[in-house]
């Protein structure tokens, strides 16, 4: 039997040019699988190269993290892009790290949106569509990494792509398992222990508590671990601590669904 | 035998946004080579999946035309990149082609630089090495289209890579092989039967007259056609034409090695 | 007493790089407004110069066109930036236009949004706020042209500014004096004889009729010349034409406001 | 009799969207003058608004820093540009700036050129005309920031602009007055104290010390304080301390030349 895992996500190569990115070097080895920026919100050719080598030598799952065509805005405001355009934004973003992937040997595991595009597909069909439909016709081998219960989470696998569905373990979620709007009291969880608690329970029972303390039951497979929060790494390092005390290993969900 | 052919590139999708590429359309079906700008001089994402999809629908090989990253200089002015840099510019903007290629279903064929990269490859080693390493790093049976007799070419050979010479049937030449500057008397070739002929003798002899009648002997493959000048379509017409009186069949240099 | 006049304002400088602008040379002389893209949504430092120029040799009068920053959808996208965000990026555009007009020693005259901020900013009073409050920063004496009858002109007007409202001769208006969204019957009004007329009406009478025969009294100074239509040459020059007939001048709104 | 007086500069507003600045909020209040970043190898709108304003906060004279347009090359990359593309792209970036100084009210003082663009215009005539002829074209009376005793500095005085002459303390200067090459023993200057004493001896006796100990004569009005290097703003502190204890105040080059 396999044994109990969770994977840690995060996003990584949020640098650009000259601005060097969050703290990449240390969490690399605390997590699974990396979302690495492709130019469009953030990242260059360069530290997409450095990126992608530097998930290679942690082992952590490569996966794209596209966004809408937004530097200056970090992809974080909404872009009435038609579908058509965001589809071929994300077979570009996919596209140019493959080429990286391929340079450096690595399988290209999974895609999740970032940021504004992120947000919109979790709600609008449309954009979450035109996400699905990149993905596979780049290569319908990859994984989506979506919100878990999400409208991408529905329309990728109505594509026929595998989802793994996402959680968030320092934020905090309404009894109908929405995320509090940031600014909500409980919105965020900020004290290392909790986070870490939050994930083991999620990786043990498949519960996350709500921030009214309802059990809230879930298929995530995967948490986001954010590297551009003040305490991102003692976070990180926290979490990994209270997984391997209470036997969960920590391994991409890729990894998990072939055994390995 | 393989019939006698001949390969006609040309620059494709070299519009951006709201401004359209030249006469891509017209000149699809007259060549047999598309080199495809990546958004680095030229074209986005919505105009890559057009322009790849245009050359699949009439059976032309899909090439990347990488650049150095400057839009507004259409990738004509020098950047004093690192090696580094170029290497890392191309694997980005020959796996963002790629993603189109998957999307569309057709090979990626070659990568043929643009403007003042492909000068550069010509003659400066460094880069020369940056781009034949980038092109085998994302996949090593890609050709590579060189000035013929350029330090690209033996560099890209001594990469292990198959390299296309090109020559410029509307250009110029010294009778030592090298192509006479702009605004040098016989440095372009305007008038279509001219160009047509020239394009028929290398064909079939492989000679390409110099502008003092000297014959140079080349090994020239390919053909560039260029798409941004006046009356480019009547020129490719007038080759066509000219080659099928010939017996010269139009075809990719990748289709004429494989003996398709 | 000052003769009856109208201005006639169009876009202009909208190519980028080695993409030539609309029929600038042509369109210039028959228009007494310019407003001159600022490299947000298209235009680049050369072309700018190139447009204050030509508007200058003709005695144009010289607007800032500023945008939203989205040159591959060419300011069309709505973006979901903050009044701040907005404000900053036109106080930038319109200084670097003044640079221009420095440079060739024009005034500057009026501000104009461009595509999907002009439409922002016509019903969105924190958008209309950010783009006065931007204009007035930079120099009071600015015109700010809206569409007529806009929440723009109440809040430019509110921040002290002259506002010169704005009629689309070749566009289909309803009753309430609204445009008709494009793809309804009346949209559109393409035949240049009939602009001509409407224009003329505007001009003498004030009056312009709705696509249902409506006489819609407006207090337009300004007409828009689209630059980027097939037939916008041919619509201007008759638009002029008539005008001569009817005893109409062409002239700028500043101008006519200071009896020049 | 006006006071023994140096200018001390640094360049400011170098991030990007996301990307904060080096420490400007503790460098500013340190210098005298602030050259500020316009987009085009760093800073944004909403960062150029914000320096403006912290230069304007602590009485520090605002100048603009133009670039080659490189972001993701942080202007550190020669580009060939015509001298046309660079006088253009020098109006703009000084014209954008200008609308920030108008918004917060305040004068618009220098113009400093940034890395490739400022050591191709130390020893290039072209580059240099190009540029002094943008400045004086958006306002003569700006002054001109350039390395002591280089073509900029020659071309701007002949172009009819004031030149403030640059030193740089924390770098080796070779008994000609060059710049030692970065990796050249010596080429650095580390030691807080170190720098200090190298420029109060620059302000009270215009005298700077090569690496072997050569007295050079300079007539440099400022010295360059980075603030992109580890310790900035100790060395920062220790030269303000050390003036300070010299009775050498810290203005600007305008101000000094105006006797305020």
């Amino acid at each position: 039997m396999a044994p109990r895992s969770i994977d840690l996500n995060c996003d990584m190569g949020e640098g650009f040019g000259a601005w060097a990115p969050p703290p990449d070097e240390e969490l690399m080895p605390l997590v699974s699988s990396a979302n690495v920026a492709c130019g469009f919100h953030a990242s260059d050719p360069r530290l997409m190269r450095r990126t992608v080598r530097l998930a290679s030598r942690h082992g952590v799952a490569v996966g794209a993290h596209p966004s809408f065509p937004d530097l200056v805005g970090f992809g974080r405001r909404m872009i009435a892009a038609s579908p058509a355009e965001i589809e071929d934004d994300v077979v570009y973003q996919v596209g140019a790290l493959l080429g990286f992937c391929r340079a450096e040997g690595v399988p290209l595991v999974h895609v999740k949106p970032h940021g504004a595009l992120y947000n919109a597909a979790a709600k609008d069909p449309a954009v979450a569509r035109a996400i699905a439909s990149a993905v596979r016709a780049v290569d319908p081998s990859l994984w989506l990494t979506c919100l878990a219960g999400s409208v991408l989470a529905r329309e990728g696998r109505a594509a026929g792509l595998r989802c793994a569905e996402e959680a968030f373990a320092d934020r905090g979620y309404a009894p109908d398992g929405t995320l509090l709007p940031r600014g909500h009291p409980g919105a965020l969880v900020t004290e290392p222990e909790a986070i870490a608690e939050r994930v083991s329970r999620l990786a043990r029972e498949g519960i996350l508590l709500a921030a009214d303390g309802t059990e809230l039951a879930t298929a995530a497979a995967t948490v986001c671990v954010h590297s551009d929060t003040p305490g991102a790494v003692a976070a990180a390092r926290a979490i990994r601590a209270r997984l391997e005390r209470d036997g969960v290993a920590v391994r991409s969900f890729a990894a998990a669904a072939e055994g390995r």
